[in-house]
């Protein structure tokens, strides 16, 4: 194992002077918060997860949650996560007072919950599908609900969970097939098997709150025709005694990566007594779902940075230990007398580091950028500021979703690279992150369905206005950035590469405005690189900016050397990660029609 | 598990029709032989790989070798590979008829074990290294060691391993410690450890063969004074019999992947009781093993070709079976009411599946086309001939390592994808392909080893003459591509990004003139990429151009589907996979020196 799994200052720096914490801190909504008290509570997380997740983190892969005698047999620390965790607040930070919440900016929750990813990837899903399933109780629930569910879920005494998968289904909702018959009292009769819950069910809680996408007799077909349901594992009685309410668990499915992270498979009402409560209306449920989808997503991305930061930080200590080889001179000749060198001092291994290092920054300042989005579409005062900032959001969910999975696989295959041989070896735990990360880029959303909803949806919707917000942002920066001799060059780069952007949304809008969709969204995720390429060429810009500046003011309270990093790893970045954008284009401006079924088909075989 | 894991027509189109087997086949070397002996050959190993390999391939995963009671546990199926495998020829295939061998072409060597690779990948190697130290016996070695050792060796009887690695020097062969004294009666005395020694000891053979790196006491410092030696795990008596030679097996590392191929840590000389005999002479121990490094290195992209079109077929058989979701019309709306449609239909999932087969087909293309280079440099009648095969096969070699390794685990990941959820649940094989197919970028000389390599060493030897061949060659293709109308655009294409090859090259030829040589390597791995991809635009252009020849003459024996169909994945691979050339020539021209350990330290923490 690793010492180190996240870096303290760097998220700060993210968080408070890149993304401006302050910013957010100085709205009404969290006057009762000061920097301190955020301090505390970040720091308090930092403890409890080197404390309570990282020590345990190699030991949950190699003894796996499974299924056994009827129950889900999990790791003790999943009772640490719910129960010391949920004390600490990691489930009700972003909650509001009102709903027995601390009412934390969402920013600060990120922060928080990052640190966990970085230390424990199996545990923070526990508690954070907890909150996502309490937040759709709070946000769309009856008070009944509210009072019943929501606090002990906050707590960390009950878990949540969401129930959308079905075997037949998979990502197509509308094929769902759970069903509720409504009762006399109020209660509906659920039926059916969900696939792939995550958290479903352990030993160590008195009760999980399933929160289940069902359909009600005679509901329209389709997702017009979906609810949501609360449905207790256990049932309250008026006694406040817990009896069964008939959801069996019918196993725990094996996997490749986060084997700590219990997936299981539930089956609702095989004894026909199966209660479930409304949420809300009935056929509104997808859309409720949807509050939830959003913020898990952006937990997903927050998830893989975590993976990205820890494995950055794994390689980075083998490769300050490991001596291997000799130097080169610029004749390419070495010396075999010399002592070893470093690894480090290998360009190609350097440039691999630099590599994970770049992609774990960035996809930390990704995060935190688009928490900082949500925050302000709810704190902002004027409204047009809100509705400008829930259109970033929503633009940018995908995006959060899709950059730290996809780029987080390649880091960390760096990660593996860098210790060679030893990289493949179960003793070291390049592998276990290799393993982990892999879903990321799966669950919640796979990246093609994130890209067709950044390219079918997102960047069009309203007429274009979300795209037109964020280009403002770039303006910002360009302009910024000009103000500084050392970064016109990379400025006028980032420059073309958003005209380059525009041109290639105007070419593919043309076949949405040709009516050929399927056209018009084939290569979606070729346009997700491409475009959160442009996205992130844009926030290292702005890192760099904000660094020289800091450099020039000298009362940042960060180190020359520090600040310096970040301007080289903006470089890499223009170098290496931006430059990818240009082949990107090609292909999307290549006309030629090869992936819709049509014509010759090379996959016959 | 799937059903299938290769494609027997396929092989056979780009064994024979693409590389023309028959032209080697002609060169009175082969005169023994006829294009129906090779089939049979052929066809009795893909009986052998269905039998014997393919149906234990989730089981070796599953039950991995391991340490026990002082020895090296593996699958009942190691003895079939050596033992069946031996009698069946897949060692000998390749050996001249006087050293005991089958005298067949190495393409037909490389098709067949090609099969076994995409079978079960843990098993060919056991069988593939035995073949290597076989072969450097037979090269190096004297009369005696001959006789003793290459019999058994290629009979399967015994087992072969290759010994470089030391725990102190990984991949810098320099720092070997291994000791070797002589004694009077012309033997030496062995002393050392080797770490990552695969196939290195089980129950299944009586004995093992080590070829072993090691320095003779006073040698000069550094590579030129490593010299070679055979080292069996029991020596051979005067009555045939064996007695231990003091090789202690020390461990066997437990891995990530290949877990059905054992990884010892071996300990030769503990009790001063280990003699190794030498090969050839001292201090050209380099020299000589990397004629097994370079067979070896072929091997490598060979099996990680067999892996990606195991994962290929594996990934097509879930696609093709999997309903889910529907159609979307241009309007891009869907009709719930209809039946799902299969994800066959959904263009992403359809890229996918492309981007699989492209590379697999890719990937074995150029296993044969190298193993052609190799037979050629030593059949063909004209020493010029020869030579200049033997400079292509140099040249390409460390390409065939890294292309189907690298993009490999591109393409597996994409079959991983293409499951969903299921893609990352054990009970599906796309899992292990995963796992598997990581090594293959690592062993035999990393990714950053081959890429140095080629740029270092490869692409400028002897005034530039091997990538002069090589032009030669990319020019009859495009000759005869400009002569179909439907090709001329992508010969353009492809004549463009060879000039952009020689762009590159020249730019980072001046860094070298210059004597920068770390500045000029220091990209080696993007060149790698960049280079391999517009080597592929060729191979893929030749095969369009072959298969609408075939379209005309329409005597070929090729349905009008399937060579239909290849010309398609050229076009894929020129859309999507040869435009990254693009962003690769925008990296490698870029001059800010970013990797080199000068100046700020971007990775301080």
């Amino acid at each position: 194992m690793a010492n180190k799994y996240f870096d303290a200052k760097t998220l700060g720096f993210y968080l408070k002077y890149i993304n401006n914490l302050s910013e957010v801190m100085s709205k009404p909504y969290y006057a009762d918060h000061d920097m301190e008290s955020m301090d505390m509570f970040i720091q308090s997380v930092n403890d409890f997860a080197d404390k309570e997740l990282f020590p345990y983190f190699q030991e949950m892969d190699e003894q796996p949650c499974h299924f056994k005698d009827g129950k889900i047999v999990v790791h003790p620390q999943v009772e640490k996560i719910m129960k010391q965790g949920g004390e600490l607040g990691i489930i009700a930070a972003s909650v509001p007072f009102e709903e027995g919440g601390l009412q934390m900016p969402y920013m600060v929750y990120t922060a928080a919950t990052f640190i966990l990813d970085a230390a424990n990837n199996h545990l923070p899903g526990y508690a954070g599908l907890t909150l996502g399933a309490a937040d759709l109780i709070l946000n769309f629930g009856d008070e009944d609900l509210k009072t019943t569910y929501t606090p002990n879920m906050l707590a960390g005494e009950w878990a949540g969970t969401m129930c959308l998968t079905e075997p037949q289904a998979g990502s197509s909702l509308s094929d769902i097939t759970t069903s509720a018959k409504p009762n006399d009292d109020g209660s509906y009769n659920i039926k059916g098997q969900k696939i792939f819950i995550s958290g479903g069910d352990h030993e160590y809680l008195d009760n999980f709150v399933h929160l289940v996408l069902a359909r009600v007799e005679g509901a329209p077909v389709g997702t017009k025709g979906i609810s949501l349901f609360v449905v207790p594992k256990n049932r309250i009685e008026d006694d406040n005694s817990l009896i069964s309410n008939d959801v069996q668990t019918a196993g725990d499915f094996q996997k490749l990566g986060q084997r700590g992270y219990c997936t299981t498979h539930l089956i609702f009402g095989e004894k026909d007594n199966c209660k479930g409560w409304i949420v809300g209306q009935e056929n509104k449920g997808l859309k409720y779902m949807f509050l939830m989808m959003n913020a898990a997503r952006i937990a997903v991305g927050r998830g893989a940075a975590g993976i990205v930061s820890a494995g950055y930080f794994a390689s980075l200590e083998y490769a300050n230990e490991r001596k291997q080889g000799r130097k080169l001179n610029d004749q390419g000749k070495k010396n075999s007398a010399e002592e070893q060198t470093l690894i480090t001092n290998h360009p190609d291994v350097r440039r691999m580091l630099m590599h994970q290092k770049t992609i774990a920054e960035g996809s930390l300042n990704l995060i935190l950028l688009t928490s900082k989005y949500a925050d302000l579409s709810k704190t902002a005062e004027e409204v047009e500021e809100r509705e400008r900032y829930k259109l970033l959001l929503e633009l940018l969910t995908p995006i959060t979703k899709t950059y730290p999975s996809e780029m987080g696989l390649q880091a960390i295959s760096n990660g593996v690279q860098v210790l060679g041989g030893y990289g493949f070896c179960s003793e070291y735990i390049l592998q276990q992150y290799y393993r982990d990360i892999r879903i990321f880029s799966i669950y919640e959303g796979t990246t093609g369905i994130q890209s067709l909803d950044l390219l079918g949806r997102k960047v069009l919707m309203q007429n274009g206005a979300a795209l037109s917000h964020l280009m403002n942002e770039f303006n910002v920066t360009l302009k910024a950035a000009k103000t500084q001799n050392s970064l016109v060059a990379y400025a006028d780069k980032l420059e073309s590469k958003i005209q380059l952007a525009q041109k290639v949304i105007g070419h593919l809008a043309g076949f949405a405005q040709q009516g050929a969709f399927l056209k018009f969204t084939a290569d979606a995720n070729l346009f997700m690189e491409f475009f959160s390429h442009i996205l992130l060429g844009w926030m290292w810009l702005d890192t760099a900016s904000k660094a020289c500046k800091a450099l020039e003011s000298n009362d940042s309270g960060y180190s020359q050397e520090f600040l310096e990093s970040k301007i080289k790893l903006m470089q890499f970045f223009f170098k290496y990660e931006l430059s990818k954008t240009s082949s990107l284009a090609e292909s999307l401006m290549d006309d030629k029609t090869i992936t819709l079924p049509t014509g010759v088909d090379a996959i016959a075989d």
